[in-house]
């Protein structure tokens, strides 16, 4: 019996398709300033498990959390050129505060650098204060101009991570640590987001930084979306605020920064790599719930049954949620838990109890099967774990199997129409990246010749990997 | 042997106390913009441990986390009469984003009622849809002419609940069941901070709301600080943005509100409820270090047993750190970690492990004991468990000790230069709290005639705790 779908499908409109998913699902809404967004329970819920995932890889890195005020005196931001040319048309300024014009008028943040440089000056005396390790979780604002929810909005989340080494060599090494054990490797085991770990050429790079690191993944439209980055600053920012420190031979040295980032953003990439026509589809280790007990009908005891199925499941670690909303359809609640991407779906009725069994439904394949009632928390074990790597790896053939070898601009742009290209960037080069650029196609980052990490000076055997991004 | 103290005595200036205690113990630091914080890693371990203790209760009394937007229309704010007329001369104003004068300006957030209650309008068809229960953790901007590190900042953060229900009854019981299991219980079990739970008079309570409850306590100095507060909204604001449901009978009603919030004010609040003249001294069940091993000096065999100890306490569950910087002085190593306020010190040197003890000391009292090294983990356990039972108990004997019952307004004034003053609030009336407001004193709650909560409507006996107040 095929259901009248809810939802715009996919090949018919893929950016209406992800509305109404962010809508249906109730993930977030538009806030009533511009651009601005509001974050609905699931949708933070969503964030939260992300912000946990993060952070505790980033404090496994050594960084400790800090807060850094929101209100930036707007002369900083013009201390450092290619900064404030690349936010200025961006910025959200407070003139006025406590009833009267302010002396100076005051940025809010679209990213942190000039406001903590200032501190970091402060902070570094010697070698021995580094390296200095920071990070915070906080709202930034970037005036937007065509917003869609959680991927491009005037107000977002993020964390933003700031450091200070002794040489370029460690932040280069530090920059790259947080790329991989941070960033790769929570979108990768968690998110089952495969990502590529490239550079980006000098027109896509961070304004501010001598070089930018980026993950990229693609999503099930083909397009791609830089999922976090993390910047070398070389002494950009410790020349213009004066972080200076005094070596282990008694010279005075400028410091060598990084920073890096990853938002809410995120969410968005989490519901258009996994989602399909039926809605969300959530990996299992980032669910918010990971498992829902369906109570189908509410007769011959299959209440307290249901009830103990959910508590064993909790006992056994699992985030689970009850649904005993018998006055609402069955129809409509499956919909709704497929919608919200609950990874394994538990259902118990009357028959089902009379046979000693339950149905397990996978959401991401729509596995079903009848499961003896002993065995439901090794099922749900097997069912979570199963999904887990069947997402990582759909999404791994699918960015294979979408992705061309080309080797001219005009290939790269017909390519590009259902995935990723990848081309000689010796032979790309600045004119041809220019010529992609007017197509609406960009390079995502830059690959060594066998996949991995390039050089950060670059080699004529570097590969680009282009596409039409978010 | 007597150390030069690096603190101003809390005898001599109790403000100067505080500040140098907040700047040497490198918890914040002021931020750029007038009245803004920046706040350094060992200030926000300690707010991510608040977090995290109000963050669990919050969702265990059943609410969920959101986020809404940092800027509002600036004709939100005006919708509701006593609240816009409370926060217009704190606001900050946002006039420009993107480069061009906004067509309305933005206010930043001083508190989140009036973005909130538009979409709660929205969220809230029938009686079925309530309770509605959301809570941010969140950045809020209120400008301050006379600012305090964490005490009173321009920008703070802080979470704020936000709810609504079918009736009065059960808003007013929301209200107050936050109030006592989710502020009083982690401040008093948590923060080791006795709180009374009262409510405001109507020259106190919250801009917007019928009825303000509280939760009051004493710093060392015997003046009060505010540490959370719980709002009933009445139908004031669901009349203003027209939050209307359906009842079970099939009225149209507009719905109840509370709101509520607790800000990183307690960190403040932390600092001067149990400070000594040697720096701060923290509860263990809040403290982000709750045991520091020193290893008093690396010979012997000590180093391999400080770090042998330090892992034996982090398997028991404790959070514990490695002091293993021989090269700065042992002196200056306690003398910083008492600043910290670490609860206790293990410390290890050639002498002691010979003996095969260590010692150690207790911060919150001074105590020191030399421990068989198979009894420090259990020795440790009781020690804290001993320090947490021990600081409460401090802080209620020193409160009751600086609570005097008088039955004037003149004793009143006398009284709070030490304390607190409790008198008949029948006897105070407005008229009296007039007096005392001339003479800085204010009226912090009301509370019943046997110290429990008063009736929201007032009674006769009830009794007014007044003082000097952060």
């Amino acid at each position: 019996m095929p259901r009248a779908p809810i939802l715009t499908p996919r090949a018919d409109d893929f950016p209406r398709w992800y509305q109404d998913v962010v809508a249906k699902a109730e993930l977030a809404d538009n806030g009533p300033v511009r651009g601005t967004m509001v974050i609905r329970p699931y949708g933070y819920a969503i964030w939260e498990r992300i912000q946990q995932g993060l952070d505790a890889r980033i404090k496994a890195a050594g960084a400790q959390n800090v807060y850094f005020p929101l209100m930036i005196p707007e002369s900083y931001v013009h201390r450092e050129a290619e900064h404030v040319e690349g936010f200025s048309p961006e910025l959200a300024v407070v003139t006025h505060g406590g009833g009267r014009k302010l002396e100076e008028p005051a940025v809010l943040r679209p990213s942190s650098e000039t406001v903590i440089a200032g501190y970091f000056a402060k902070w570094v005396q010697s070698y021995r204060d580094l390296p200095l390790l920071v990070n915070q979780w906080a709202n930034v604002v970037r005036w937007e101009l065509r917003p869609r929810l959680f991927l491009r909005t005037t107000e977002f989340l993020w964390q933003e991570g700031h450091t200070v080494h002794e040489s370029e060599q460690d932040a280069r090494r530090y920059a790259l640590r947080i790329l991989d054990e941070v960033y790769r490797d929570f979108m990768v085991e968690v998110l089952a987001v495969p990502v590529l770990m490239g550079r980006k050429t000098e027109r896509e790079r961070f304004a501010g930084a001598t070089t930018t690191w980026t993950c990229e993944a693609m999503m099930s439209d083909g397009k791609a979306l830089q999922m976090g980055t993390s910047h070398e600053l070389g002494q950009n920012f410790s020349r213009a605020f004066g972080i200076e420190f005094q070596s282990e031979t008694g010279e005075s040295v400028h410091g060598w920064q990084t920073s890096w980032g990853a938002s809410t953003r995120l969410v968005g990439g989490l519901v258009m790599a996994h989602g399909d026509d039926d809605g969300l589809r959530l990996p299992p280790r980032l669910a918010p719930i990971q498992v829902v007990v369906v109570l189908v009908r509410d007769e011959n005891g299959t209440g307290p049954a249901a009830e103990r199925l959910t508590s064993e499941l909790a006992s056994a670690g699992h985030r689970v949620e009850l649904d005993a909303a018998t006055d609402t359809s069955y129809g409509r609640r499956v919909t709704d838990w497929e919608l919200k991407g609950v990874p394994v779906r538990i259902e118990i009725g009357p028959r089902d109890l009379a046979a000693g069994t339950v149905s397990l439904i996978r959401r991401d394949n729509g596995y079903r099967a009848d499961i003896a009632l002993d065995r439901v928390v090794v099922s749900v074990n097997a069912a979570l774990e199963e999904a887990q790597a069947a997402m990582l790896a759909d999404a791994e053939a699918q960015r294979e199997q979408r992705t061309a070898d080309v080797s001219s601009v005009a290939e790269a742009i017909e390519a590009t129409k259902v995935g990723f290209a990848r081309l000689s960037w010796g032979r790309l080069g600045t004119d041809g990246e220019a010529e992609l650029a007017a197509a609406g196609v960009s390079v995502r980052c830059l690959l060594a010749a066998d996949g991995g990490l390039p050089r950060p000076g670059g080699s004529a055997h570097d590969l680009a990997v282009v596409g039409r991004a978010y």
